[in-house]
């Protein structure tokens, strides 16, 4: 009995139809625009034999109730960013859906273990600055003191808008229950990013989601004119600095997956007419390898001393965040590139520089993997996120197919 | 007989009393105190047997009578910038005021020459962004259709507060009546930079104003997200900046006193998590020698091509402003050679970086040298401004060394 990923796709059309504006997606999570997109989505859950519930968390809960009550997991989640594309979140959820449709007609409702469908809440974080909200939660790994003070841009306290979507803060964490019986967790989502494209290819598996250093690096020199200071006497803090953005690109290009980004970079006093006396720049690095992740952090923290010295300026680190890797389970990456040769013909496997709420289960010690399809140009978070329909029915096609496997391998792994 | 350089000291430090606060002197062109300032000075002119008046740019004209009506002119400005130092043009006014009033008693009242004291008006631009404007007129360099727009911070324009002032904008061309007679102009100020103290010596030659390119080059790449995005797909208008700013000191350093600065660089969308998509960053290049000026900037671009094209990015020069250099006279630099010689023992060639009102008097055809004193750390246009007490005793001995010297040579050149 085959998934049919054309219902997918007509669906996905009709829930941005009914939560896009011109400007793209808006179903920010914990807004009215995302309530709908819920209860929408619920309405399409009638038609299946299944059990539904909100956690303490807000994570949106379906199960159809197998066999045997361990448990298959499939999601993603429906909330966007303001004007965010059609496909992030929302196309792992419509797929799971399909899926389970598929599996609860080609069992009669009684598959041989149980499937539950998640809708992760809040996984952009868009509004309140903490993503991953709701696996978090699931996973153990919230931060509910930390969290608990948060605002959003007109102020709205994190804890008074989950009130309003019947949510208590000081709860959350009772939403690691649902961990119970869980044996694998799968995610369908589009890859954000160019690497499928370049290589021509549809569909690649995940290996995992890299774990990230970020810091704020400030060089401190000597501000003094432009005229009057001859070369050999400045202390120019904007030279270390620029020499530290290039520095990070050979030590990120020494490993396959690896990257080093300094996205902001700001000079002071930042007149024409003075050498720079102070530079503040970022640094976001990401690897799948804890081990490379270390080893990069620490020869940028090198690189900058010695450029610092180099141009007599001072340099000081303050880290912004961090994160551990998250490699996901070798089983489930085996079954998944097994599943999507079998419907491409080609498989690739690749790490995820973004994270996404898979990360979060696997933490948790559920074996995990992710598939990912193809993105236009990688462009996501925007309204010309897209992805070619014959491409969206292939992954949906190589999810049903991976579901299928990963309930065989669930049968021999008990 | 002798100048008195203690009564130019105590002079410096009455009109610091009188137009400085707790931030620094605040004789902004044009204001209450700067008229309070030149209105002190008028006090002190008064024991000498003098005539005075201001031309129609502001600039203020004191005259000893000579034997002969070819003229010296000594000066300098009585305006500051907003929180400036006690030396920045006043010491050269009041330098020329007891090297005028050695003069008056040495010849009793009736030199050889007529020596002239010029007050500039205006020099910094420091409120209306238009600097040299006294010295512009008088030079015949003036630009008063785009000057006559010009407005403050507040809103006020130009040719109102010229008008407060007695100054009608439109006749400030007939300041050119002054350049009648005038044989030599000599201006005695403080370094505003390092190199003096450097080399342990108090006085130097000023060799002329360096010409400056200033430019705003703008590369383009592709904002790309940090976490998804390979190294080897990155179009980061960031690294192509980088690379421009590490260039540009090699091209300077090709040659003694020539300096390139970028003084400024933004980056966008500049948050830590994209890679660069677009930068802004501004330079400035100054030499002495038009050639090198003109090589400096034609390979900056180069540069600049060749950094956008190996980044996958594009880039766009955009001129600021510039000035060609102003060289000073050979035979006045010689004569200013031996003043401080036979004052100090050793003497330091070097071109100026900052702008002088003696730039555009040597401009318009007068035989103009320019003598600098050691400056503190070389700051200045603030209020920690300043210079060793015996420097500046030397520094008055050894300009009016260069009036005597000048004097003699002016009649040897008639």
């Amino acid at each position: 009995m085959p998934v049919d990923p054309q219902l997918a796709i007509d669906l996905l059309k009709e829930l941005r139809a009914l939560t896009a504006d011109e400007n793209g997606a808006q179903r920010l999570a914990w807004s009215p625009t995302w309530l709908k997109a819920r209860a929408w989505f619920q309405q399409k859950l009638r038609s299946l034999p299944i059990e539904h519930h909100l956690d303490t968390a807000g994570n949106s809960w379906t199960a159809l109730a197998g066999a045997s009550p361990r448990t298959l997991i499939l999601g993603s989640h429906l909330d966007s960013v303001p004007n965010g594309g059609w496909l992030d979140g929302a196309l792992g959820v419509i797929a799971a859906f399909v899926v389970l449709g598929r599996i609860a007609k080609e069992f009669n409702g009684r598959p041989p273990v149980t499937i539950r469908l998640v809708d992760w809440a809040d996984e952009e974080g868009a509004r309140f600055g903490r993503s991953l909200f709701g696996s978090s939660a699931f996973a153990g790994t919230h931060s509910i003191d930390h969290d608990r003070g948060r605002t959003d841009a007109i102020g709205i306290r994190l804890e008074d808008a989950l009130a309003a979507c019947g949510v208590s803060i000081d709860s959350i964490g009772d939403a690691q229950r649902e961990r119970d019986h869980a044996a694998a967790y799968l995610e369908l989502h589009i890859e954000q990013g160019p690497v499928l494209e370049k290589l021509g290819l549809p569909l690649g598996v995940v290996l995992g989601t890299k774990g990230v250093e970020r810091h704020a690096i400030t060089f401190h020199g000597q501000e003094a004119h432009s005229g009057s200071t001859p070369m050999a006497a400045r202390h120019d803090a904007l030279a270390a600095a620029a020499k530290l953005a290039l520095a990070i690109r050979p030590i990120a290009m020494q490993y396959s997956d690896a990257v080093c980004t300094m996205g902001s970079l700001k000079t002071f006093p930042g007149i024409v007419t003075a050498v720079v006396g102070r530079c503040e720049a970022t640094l976001d690095q990401r690897d799948l390898d804890a081990g490379i992740l270390a080893s990069m952090y620490s020869e940028a923290q090198r690189k900058s001393h010695q450029f610092a010295e180099e141009e007599d300026c001072t340099v000081e680190w303050s880290r912004i965040w961090n994160i551990a890797p998250e490699p996901f389970h070798p089983e489930l990456i085996n079954l998944c590139d097994e599943a999507v040769k079998e419907t491409v013909g080609q498989s690739h496997r690749l790490p995820s520089g973004p994270l996404h709420d898979a990360a979060e289960v696997s933490r948790s010690g559920i074996p995990t993997v992710m598939m990912f399809v193809q993105s236009l140009k990688g462009i996501s978070h925007n309204k010309i996120e897209d992805t070619r329909e014959d491409y969206l029915r292939l992954a949906i096609t190589a999810f049903d197919r991976l579901a299928s496997k990963t309930i065989e391998w669930m049968a021999s792994h008990p």
